[in-house]
């Protein structure tokens, strides 16, 4: 009995997974994985996601280099919720350059973006010549 | 248009909540909710959540006086995750009666328990005489 046959995988073979960031304690990131994905993660040390959009494997920094390598993994008291402790490569871990996902605070009834952009999107995903 | 408006709510109208703590930063536990969930936990700042097994509002802390004060809500780049910083009351936010749901740790292929009990489940929950 392998330790990914105790996360109870949901129907469509999928745990989510919440990205933590390793010393700052920060939130980074919420995606999700499957079996294959964490498999990797857990052999490689660096996180790998299953894209629900794209239907395939993402490996985290493949098109932007920043990667994040894994420090801690652990699983929730119900076996459905994975939580990993990184260190974010470049301090990026948001599509958008931010430092991690959760840039918009809830004030006065409204969401605020409180947090700068470390680098411009157009600088991290460069088109193939 | 409310800010509730702008989440993008699954095809079941929920979201997906990770409840992280005030200050030390250890996420307690991970859960969702649904529209009005979301609202009373803003208007109440006391965590309200959506329990998908009793198809149920989940005022947290309404069994164990385990309840979460609300300090800060979040909503991610999709603005379809929400992240909360709360205090928890009791310092236990799991079931299992451990300070948080993220008990389990991998080590050498195998979840490891590495959190004490703070109190016993049957202590928290206890039968209506």
């Amino acid at each position: 009995m392998s330790w990914l046959d105790e996360i109870s995988w949901d129907k469509d073979g999928l745990v989510p997974v919440i990205a933590q960031e390793h010393g700052s304690g920060k939130v980074l990131m919420f995606a999700w994985m499957n079996r294959e994905a964490l498999a990797l993660t857990s052999d490689t040390k660096q996180a790998v996601y299953w894209s629900r959009s794209r239907q395939k494997l993402w490996r985290k920094g493949e098109e932007s280099g920043h990667t994040q390598t894994v420090h801690e993994i652990r699983l929730d008291c119900d076996e459905d919720v994975v939580l990993i402790s990184v260190e974010q490569t470049g301090g990026i871990a948001c599509h958008t350059g931010r430092h991690n996902c959760f840039f918009k605070k809830l004030e006065d009834d409204a969401w605020k973006v409180d947090q700068p952009l470390v680098k411009n999107p157009e600088d991290i995903y460069k088109p193939i010549a």
